[in-house]
């Protein structure tokens, strides 16, 4: 068990809330609310009580498009009506004093000018607590919302995200922080030698510039990524503050951690202003069994004609054929041309826990990530520890259900962080940057 | 004087907050907060009092660049540094309960998924209170901020703009308004029947669909629109809901009152379900007097470097060799090949108000569009008159500086007009449909 101790490595945690739980029964459990992903006045409790439990920030995921899933499928989804990312997190600032407000925006399928603008916006609306998820968007069917019959190709993506990235800091930069005079006498409103023209003109991009709003309160919102691919870790190593990812378990951490945190300091940067918040399930009970117990519960709300399909997917092969109610028949599993990591995990799992393959594809079909499925001590120990072994430092939390799935959070596992001192009691400061521990980037046009 | 009778046509009164007053002096007024435009705790007092007076909407013009002006002029600009309308309107959502929240985006700038699925959030957040004013961009400085060394030609800005609307509504249609059955005990959480993929295919643009968020609570934002060209006006007549525009005076109102519910009817659209709301700067005080004196104060906050160039603009001459203190020198004014109406409104409004070539320079420089300046009583009859003689429906109020400026309209003229039984003593609905008395547009899909 890690001990408190005053200047120990501490955890950051962000919620992970568009839709307000990835796990596609959420809606249907016991008490839950089914329309939460799309109630505002919901929303509204959940950020309140998210910054009460001291949470760094409040996360939205986004698509630019209804996902493309079969019909039969798409129907069950709450997340099918969503609020877009910018005029939510702009209206829960103004219900909210200190909690970080982490967009999702692409670099894909807007413009660099309104990006930059809306987070500058933002930024200054919610008193320095906006975060840039920057995505080159994965989904193809957002391509055709766009003009465009076929996905732009992934390489083309990245590259024009990095080049991206620069317009929008150096519009960000566009007025140093002391620009604005306002003298009423002289009829000065601002000092032009303060104003910088960024005049970009690149393979993908021509901005002229400047931005028409003030330097954000961070100088720039906190920059955040997801990608695991190959040019996905470069960029997060080249420009992220908080890398936002999936790994499989402990180990596969670990390896993540070091070689982003490497190529971060390869890149000259300090490995420390980059953190890294693997996602997680977490759910918590009075027992490790009653915890499993509501997970298998939840699962059960996964419809069968779906779930069977991601298993499927996550065996390689198909396995709509197994009887549903009976152990997964691991020698008919024909070989794989897909991933053998991804199917010797799939048996791995179905044996520890014993599931049939009904329970194995709702477990596909609903969360199939990190999970902290356990006690408060129990899920404590386990945070602490990827901590202390360099897996994370800290984690996008994903809830099993609302409200009580996040408010178990909130008023028992938080408090056990807490008391290890592994986690803060109160905000010290009053933008995302300060409860991150991120400095405040210099304008690069002006001293 | 306009008589109090039960059911007289009533006024609508939109507030002109982006920026928050068009007069250039405004920030250097005695008792002005000088950086009202851009500070949300102000902002947020505003909008209240606004409620408090009933007010129909909240209105923000919008720019995608910094202004194309010399940096002389430039400098003194209080809206160099602004608010984006989504962000700020969605923050002001959550401080307010009534009044409608009108933003401006661009057709030729930006996407119809983004604008249709931006607007469909506002309007939920806010319980029905959005309005989409549809700009085509003027701005020759935006095209610049968007990968173009030159504008869009207008009629080319015009043709996307109407087909714009089209896939914008199409979008806001993709779902029946009950849609959503939420079923717990079947897992359905939509009907797919009642979603509609628009698959939109035109000349400017391509759009698959469906929107990723429930159709609007007012069905559609109000549609708002400002062009007072011929294709400005048509495009008007087909879609417009709210017309804001600047006529020279009342017998230039009529005109084009008549003319744009002339070409709505021809539309087939009951014309009354297009309010036509001018802009007007309104200086209310004691007396006649003392409000001109006030304006005049104001206009003398212009500086005259910018002023004189304005004057020059709206003689169609150089002014720049004029004696500031003396009176304009009529005879010595070339004959211009631009607008005569226009040297002749300068040549008449210096000898009717009496005014130096300075102070007629700064009027040019601050704002010279239809004014109401007097009392309460004053400014009541002319308003009275210009809704009686189907001048308009109401007023888009320009403020001559905040908060004294708004708060006067508010205390002393807007009870007046109550009294005279042409404005509301309360909200009688909840959205901006209701108060606009604009019907609720039926799904084009669903019955």
């Amino acid at each position: 068990m890690a001990e408190s101790k005053s200047k120990s490595k501490q955890l950051h945690l962000t919620a992970f809330m568009r839709p307000v739980s990835l796990h596609t029964g959420a809606w249907r459990y016991p008490g839950a609310y089914a329309d939460a992903n799309f109630n505002l006045a919901h929303l509204k409790t959940f950020i309140r009580k998210l910054e009460e439990g001291k949470f760094d920030a409040f996360f939205m995921a986004d698509h630019l498009a209804v996902l493309n899933m079969p019909v039969e499928a798409l129907k069950r989804s709450h997340t099918v009506t969503s609020f877009e990312p910018f005029t939510l997190l702009s209206a829960l600032s103004q219900v909210t004093e200190r909690i970080g407000l982490a967009a999702t925006a692409s670099t894909t399928y807007d413009e660099p000018y309104h990006i930059a603008r809306r987070f500058a916006s933002l930024d200054h609306l919610s008193g320095g607590r906006a975060a840039w998820n920057i995505v080159t968007t994965g989904n193809p069917e957002s391509a055709k919302n766009f003009g465009r019959d076929e996905h732009v190709e992934h390489a083309d993506r990245y590259r024009r995200a990095r080049e991206f990235y620069d317009v929008v800091t150096g519009l960000w930069d566009s007025f140093a922080d002391d620009a604005f005079v306002r003298d009423r006498d002289s009829g000065v409103f601002f000092d032009p030698e303060k104003l910088h023209v960024l005049n970009h003109q690149g393979p993908d991009l021509k901005v002229k510039g400047p931005l028409n709003i003030a330097r954000p309160v961070q100088g720039w919102p906190v920059i955040v990524q997801a990608g695991q691919s190959e040019p996905g870790r470069q960029l997060a190593a080249e420009t992220a503050e908080v890398v936002f990812c999936s790994p499989r378990d402990r180990a596969a951490a670990r390896d993540l951690y070091a070689d982003i945190k490497g190529r971060a300091r390869a890149a000259g940067r300090d490995p420390d202003h980059l953190k890294i918040l693997p996602a997680a399930l977490v759910i918590v009970a009075d027992s490790v069994d009653q915890a499993k117990a509501r997970r298998l519960q939840l699962d059960s709300l996964v419809h069968y004609d779906s779930a069977i399909a991601s298993l499927s997917v996550a065996l390689g092969a198909d396995a709509s054929g197994f009887d549903p109610d009976g152990p997964l028949p691991v020698d008919d599993i024909p070989e794989t041309n897909a991933s053998k990591t991804s199917q010797q995990g799939v048996i791995k799992l179905a044996q520890d826990e014993g599931l049939t393959v009904r329970q194995l594809a709702q477990r596909f079909g609903g969360y199939s990530g990190l999970a902290f499925v356990g006690t408060p001590e129990s899920i404590a120990d386990e945070m602490a520890t990827w901590l202390a072994e360099d897996a994370a430092d800290g984690f996008t939390v994903v809830f099993p259900f609302v409200p009580q799935g996040l408010d178990d959070v909130i008023d028992r596992l938080v408090p056990e962080l807490q008391r290890r001192g592994i986690f803060r009691r109160d905000y010290e400061g009053t933008t995302l940057r300060e409860h991150l521990g991120l400095p405040r980037p210099k304008n690069q046009f002006f001293a």
